[in-house]
């Protein structure tokens, strides 16, 4: 299983946002929506082998888990996205993932508690080149459009840093990458 | 310069298409918008060596060129790419490119105009692999989610073939890898 960890700083956790207007009101869900696709989608296919944990900080801590295995009704547009992240955010859930439609599930608590229960490697433009590993981590967190803060920074402060490349990318781009590297390793 | 080529075999020429609705009713309009978001965005800044001339074939074939050097308004999420289309559709043009919006043009023709104008190689999954060929290509020319007519293969036909990897990618993944290479070798 290879495991994409998203922090959304200022991604809402009320259902009630447009599908209209995720950069703007809904926090920049958008960003969270276009890594969800880079996670899953190949041509006429989706990666069964891959989890999404969107991590939303613009309300009360929150998870939102896309596992490929089950995944249904989810297209490559962003909308598509966010409608099941919505549905996602009207369900009721306590601190155990529930699911809200097939492989979406939704639980309090964020980083914390994911960093706990997965060895996690942090996308980081100073950390080793993916190319020059020996072994790529199943793993790997990101962050949205703003950095890691203090409090993260100290969570993840043991954690190995890798590197996509010579540009700072978009999170949904550094997930194309990563899994095409994976995708070369393993052919 | 670095160009990219996408064909939308489906893709509206009419601009009263919906931006809630661009999988359906605008012919897979958002896989161009998310072309458009892979050939242009690092984190924070712009690839202002970039052109992305999309082939609109839903209608009188149509070409929208968004060039990086002088492009502005465009934010990462498909309706901004979609907005700039719309607003390019709306532009009454001939045969030579008109702006519609700040380096956004259109012009009406499609393929066989363009690779005329510029040499490119085509991403095809049988193609040499873009990390074991000396010299990387400038231009590339990718499909939409079909596959390239009959008519468009007999044009292509002597074009040089590449691939990005193991597996058979959307086209906006594939534009993320193909500049993930350029840019290390440019590093």
């Amino acid at each position: 299983m290879r495991r994409f960890a998203i922090i959304g700083h200022r991604a809402v956790t009320d259902p009630g946002f447009s599908l209209n207007d995720m950069p703007g009101s809904a926090g920049r869900m958008d960003i969270l929506c276009r890594c969800v696709n880079s996670c899953f989608f190949l041509s006429h296919d989706l990666r069964r082998d891959v989890e999404c944990y969107l991590i939303l900080k613009g309300g009360p801590e929150t998870t939102i888990l896309f596992k490929g295995e089950t995944i249904r009704s989810l297209n490559p547009d962003e909308r598509s996205a966010g409608a099941l992240i919505k549905k996602a955010l009207g369900k009721t859930c306590g601190s155990e993932f529930i699911e809200s439609s097939p492989g979406v599930f939704i639980r309090h608590g964020g980083l914390e508690r994911l960093i706990s229960e997965y060895p996690f490697a942090v996308l980081d433009e100073s950390g080793d080149d993916i190319r020059a590993v020996g072994s790529l981590p199943e793993n790997l967190l990101l962050s949205d459009h703003q950095n890691l803060a203090e409090e993260e920074e100290a969570l993840i402060a043991d954690l190995p840093r890798l590197s996509v490349g010579p540009q700072v990318l978009h999170a949904d781009h550094a997930i194309t990458i990563y899994l095409n590297e994976f995708d070369r390793r393993s052919a």
